[in-house]
C-alpha cells in the first residue's frame, strides 16, 4: 500500500520546487534526494514562475517568512496550479507571528494545495484562529495523543474538506486525511522533535510523493509521514551510548536513503479512522 | 556550580529568538535543541517584535549581515529590552568591515546587553577601535593564551565594566567576566577551530544559559562556554582513524544533547582572577 | 604533482571571500575549512568589496540567487580582480532561469574569472546557448561519460580558450581545461549525486587550491576536482549496512580534512588530452 507510493518516488524521480526557510533548507534539499527525488531550491521573485515550470511539484514553508519573498510565494503557487502540478503548504509558525498566520491564510485563498503539513497549534491557528504557539517545534500542549486523538482528527477532516486538500498533523501520533478517509501514524520517535527541521522535512517529502503519486494524494501523504515516522525509529535503533541528536539527524537521512517499500509496509503502524 | 546552570537549561527549556547569519543558523538551532532550549529563528522587520516577545532571551549574530536585517536587530532588541529578556551580542566580523563594525556599535548603545560573545579580534576592535581581523574564524594572532592571558583578562574585565555586560572571548583559553568577577576557562580542543560555527553556536548556547539562570548571568556565560569547551574534548576523544572534521562536528553536538551537570563539574578546568 | 597543489594550501591557509546561496553555504564554508584554508562568507552589497579585499581569493556561486545580491557578485568580483585575487564562478542552475543565465553571461562580460566549475548543462547553456536542464544538480543527459568525453573535452577547451580561463566541469568523468591542456579526471563516486552541495563545495575548493598555487591555475583546479572525487570514493569506502546517504555526507567532509598530497596523488585516475 504505502510501499508502492514509495517505490513510484524511486521510479519517477520528481523534481520539487522548494520555497523554504534559511535554516533548514539544506537538510530539505538532502532529503529530496535521499527519497529518490531532486531539489531545486529557489526564492526570488525574479525567477520562480520560470523555476517552478520545470519542477513536478511545489513546497511553500513560511519559516523565516522574508518580506522581499512573499511575492514569491504566491506568483510560484499560481503557476504551479495553473501547470497542475501538486503544490504542499508548510505553514510554519502560524499562529506565532501576525505576518505569518496572515500570508498562510492568503495563500490558501489564492493558491489551490494538495496538501497542509503542520503541527496542532499551526492547523489550529489557520482553522479555528486560536494564536499563541510556543516557538515553531512541537511543544507538548500542542501535541497529538491519544487523549486528544479523536478532537484532532475531526479538526483535521473538518480543515480538510473546507480547504479541500489533504491536511496532514504530526506530533506523537500524525494525523492525515482528506475530508474523508483519515489515517491515524503510530511511527516515529521523540527525538526527532530534538533535531530542527524534521517537520520541513517531511513537508518536501509529501511534495515528492504526491508528485510521483497524483492518483491518490491522500494515501501519498500517509505514506510519507509514515516513512519519516519509521525512519526516526530505524535511525534511533542505531543510536550508541556517546550518541545523541547530532548522529540521530545523521541517522534519519541514512534511513530516509536506504528506505524501501517493502520495509515501509512493514513498519508501518496505522489505523484508519 | 556550573552544572547547576546546565541543569537549569535542561529544567526551563527557554526559547531563544536568535537573528543570526545563514552560514551556520542550521546549527545554532540544533545546539539550542540539543541543550534543552529550543530556538525559533526570525529576521525579517515584519515580524521580530513579535517573535521576540514569545521567547525568553534574544541572540543577535552579525554574520553575513544583510542590510533589509538591520533594522531587525535594532527593533528586537529594544523590545526584548522593554521585556527584560536577556540579549547576548555575537558581533561576528567586527573589524572586517566598516558596516559590521559600525552596527556593532551602535547596538551597544541602544540596546542593553546581558552578554557579549566573540573572539579576541572582535572584541579589540570594538574596545579599542583597532581593526583588521584575518576572517571570521579565530587565528593565531587574534587568539588567547598563556602569553596573552593577563592583558586579555584586563581586557575583557574593563570592556564589561564599560558596557555593563558579560563579556566572553574565545580562543585557545577562554576569559569571561562582567567586570569584577573573571573566569579563566582551558576547556576545548582545536579541532573546534576547523568547523564553522561553533562560534556562533556558543553564543546561541550563551543565550539559553543566560536565559535559565537570570539571577547570575557571568557564571551562566561561563558555564555555557565551559560545556562547549568539554563537549569539543568529548567529541575529539571519539574520533577514529577516518573521522575528521565531519564527523567531530556530529559528535559535537551528540555531547551538547548529552551533558549533564555533574560532568560539566568535573570536566571543568577553570581558574578564577 | 597534485599532492604538491594540495599541500600548498595547507601550507598558505587561502581566506576565500564565498558568495553564495543559502543552500549549501555551511557545507562550503566547512570544506574550506577542511582543506586547510579560511571561509569568509558575505553577500551584502554595504560590505562585500571591504571583505573581499581582506582575502585571498573569491567563489561567486549564483544558486538561489537573490536580486538584492546581485551587485555583490559585480563588485567583489572587479575589487577582485584589481587586487589580482583568483575568482571562482559557479553558474549554478545556468540554462535554468533566465535571470541566472543572463547573470552568468554579465559576469563572464564584467569579471576575469580564473576559473568556472560548473556541470554539463550549464557550461552548455553559457557555450551554446542551449537552454532546460533538469534542476541544478547533475542528470544523466547532463553528464560526462566515454560516449560524449571527446566532444566534452573539445567544448571545455574551446570554452576555456575564449573566455580566457580554466574551465573544469564534472560529472561521471570530470574534465579541466585551460584552452590547451586538458585533463579527465576519473575519480569520484555516483553518491556525490544524492547529497546536495558537492558542486558548490568543490568549486569553493577550486578557489583556495587555485589562491594557494596561482602559477598554475589549471593544475591546481585540476587537483581540486582530483581530490574531491578521491574523498568520494574514500567516503563510500566507509560505509556501513545501515550508512546512507547522511552518513556519506559526513565521511565526505572528513576525508577532505584528512587528504593529504601522498595519498592524492597515490589514487588520482587522471589522463591528459
Amino acid at each position: 500500500m504505502f510501499g508502492e507510493r514509495l517505490e513510484n518516488v524511486r521510479r519517477r524521480q520528481p523534481l520539487i520546487h522548494t520555497i523554504t526557510n534559511f535554516v533548514t533548507v539544506n537538510d530539505c534539499a538532502n532529503i529530496l534526494l535521499a527519497c529518490g527525488g531532486s531539489p531545486i531550491m529557489s526564492d526570488d521573485p525574479s525567477e520562480v514562475e520560470e523555476i517552478t515550470s520545470l519542477a513536478d511539484g511545489l513546497t511553500l514553508n513560511l519559516g523565516t517568512l522574508h518580506q522581499w519573498a512573499v511575492p514569491s510565494f504566491f506568483a510560484a503557487g499560481k503557476r504551479a496550479n495553473a501547470l497542475g502540478h501538486p503544490v504542499v503548504l508548510d505553514p510554519v509558525g502560524a499562529g506565532t507571528a501576525t505576518v505569518r498566520t496572515n500570508t498562510a491564510l492568503s495563500l490558501l485563498k489564492k493558491v489551490r494545495f494538495a496538501a497542509i503539513r503542520c503541527n496542532l497549534s499551526e492547523i489550529r491557528a489557520l482553522a479555528l484562529g486560536t494564536g499563541s504557539t510556543r516557538g515553531v517545534d512541537a511543544d507538548a500542549a500542542g501535541s497529538v495523543t491519544e487523549d486528544n486523538l479523536e478532537q484532532v482528527v475531526s479538526l483535521v477532516r473538518g480543515f480538510a474538506a473546507d480547504t479541500g486538500c489533504v491536511v496532514a498533523v504530526t506530533g506523537a501520533i500524525d494525523v492525515v486525511s482528506d475530508g474523508k478517509t483519515a489515517y491515524g501514524i503510530y511511527n516515529g520517535h521523540p527525538l526527532m522533535r530534538s533535531v530542527t527541521g524534521t517537520g520541513c522535512q517531511l513537508s518536501a517529502l509529501t511534495a515528492a510523493y504526491i508528485a510521483a503519486n497524483q492518483d491518490n494524494p491522500c494515501e501519498a501523504a500517509a505514506a510519507a509521514v509514515c516513512a519519516m515516522g519509521i525512519c526516526g525509529e530505524i535511525a534511533s535503533s542505531r543510536l550508541g551510548p556517546m550518541d545523541g541528536t547530532g548522529s540521530f539527524r545523521v541517522y534519519l537521512l541514512d534511513a530516509i536513503s536506504r528506505l524501501d517499500g517493502e520495509t515501509l509496509d512493514r513498519m508501518a503502524k496505522v489505523r484508519r479512522f
